[in-house]
């Protein structure tokens, strides 16, 4: 078992939670009182870290979100790093997927400067595109497999001989494993295939978007998880963007808090 | 005929070219002399678009190099931009792939903010992680076809049917298209296909990285591109660190220069 899934073990029996926050911080949609601090992006992020970390597991920064702003979105994924605790899961969503010298480049970025835990990648570009990132010690790599958007029907379901292309990926890619270093990517809607997925491969960490704003069956997921334990569930919006426009401060985590604790108790009652 | 397509034909025309430099700039390979400036990612990015700007067709900034160096990395991609003349081609190569609202952030950060003509994408996720970037007026989005690294063969070369993956993401992406604003990355060292791409779609805008540091036949590719002339080159390493470690302003600039004229007179011999 590699150092990333004995923390998200750890931190998982601790919390008693799977929840991981999505922190895509959009400065449209931050509450005013936000928008006067000195560093709205990562003040917002603070204020939910620390009203929610003995709730989750961990957090997910969705890079787009960030690269949008400069230098600001730079401060931003560093001051996260900074406040997000030591035995939390800091999860990457860049989706990167580049040749060998570029990809080395983006592992430096992530893992070795940023120091993310985990990373999620595309795959098209083949093994030598994920490589650099499974190097790292005590990293996990999760590939995109069969993602929750609509746009997954185009390329992910395609049949490839008597598998789907999903499925290839997943089978290839495993072959580069290096002491269980990669995970993969399902949207809370393929519920079929995360059944069939853990079925044959609990040991492989999931990471899970798709519930909240996307507003999949929670109960349906939580039947397709029950092989396994090595699983993060990401909700964003519907956490984040919780508070109303106008709240102040505490209206705003105590809804931010409110409805993580409640999605987490929603998704423990049904494990 | 999108503005880009025309864009890159009047570029093309003016300076007798097909060939574009990557900047792929790496501090840790610069020429010692320009370690001494503030800000050595610009200013050597600088000297070769100056002493390049009349011999190729415009300038291909990979942003894994740049992201790798936070705060200066942004400066270096907002400066690289003001200072490429405004009828060349600035071409981001970031291989993004990500759900509609992610995909539109991309969007705005790489065409509304920094302004890019075109960007590399990875197809994986599907139409949702491209449209956003299709709905920008006058814009290129190239997708990732058939990529010059080794992991190509891993994926892109699946059979689908009677066809291989990336022919069907060909396909498919092209009813995306609005105006011709989708290209396609193809590796130089896939000549063969190369070939039947432009006889069948001869209007779609190619990017074809993996000639010189990546060492393919040039003589072959260019035969390979008989039925097209909508079709950029990419040079990188062979141009940018074609001078010694050691050398100084003029002897860096004169080697670059060199080594881009003597590229494009080579690709232009074989048209």
């Amino acid at each position: 078992m590699s150092n990333y899934n004995e923390k998200l073990k750890n931190i998982s029996s601790k919390n008693k939670s799977n929840l991981v926050i999505g922190l895509d911080t959009d400065l449209s949609k931050l509450p005013t009182f936000i928008l006067r601090f000195n560093h709205p992006v990562s003040e917002f992020n603070k204020l939910i870290i620390e009203s929610t970390k003995n709730i989750v597991v961990g957090y997910k920064l969705n890079v787009a979100f960030y690269e949008c702003l400069g230098e600001e979105g730079i401060k931003g994924i560093r001051d996260a790093m900074n406040i997000i605790p030591a035995d939390m899961l800091k999860i990457c969503d860049a989706k990167r997927g580049d040749i060998d010298t570029s990809a080395e480049m983006y592992a430096r970025t992530y893992f070795d400067i940023y120091n993310f835990d985990s990373i999620t990648l595309s795959p098209y570009m083949g093994e030598d595109a994920v490589r650099p990132f499974l190097e790292r010690e005590n990293k996990l790599v999760y590939i995109l497999a069969l993602t929750s958007n609509s746009g997954h029907k185009d390329f992910q379901k395609l049949k490839v001989g008597d598998k789907y292309l999903y499925e290839e990926i997943i089978r290839k890619s495993l072959l580069w494993e290096k002491d269980n270093n990669i995970g993969f990517v399902f949207g809370a809607n393929h519920t079929n295939e995360i059944k069939l997925f853990t079925a044959f491969n609990p040991q492989n960490s999931l990471l899970i978007p798709g519930i909240g704003a996307q507003a999949n069956d929670l109960k349906e997921l939580m039947n397709s998880l029950k092989s396994s334990d090595n699983y993060v569930i990401n909700s964003s919006r519907a956490i984040i963007y919780s508070a109303k426009k106008d709240s102040n401060e505490k209206e705003f985590t105590d809804a931010v808090r409110e409805s993580a604790v409640k999605l987490n108790q929603e998704i423990n009652s049904l494990k």
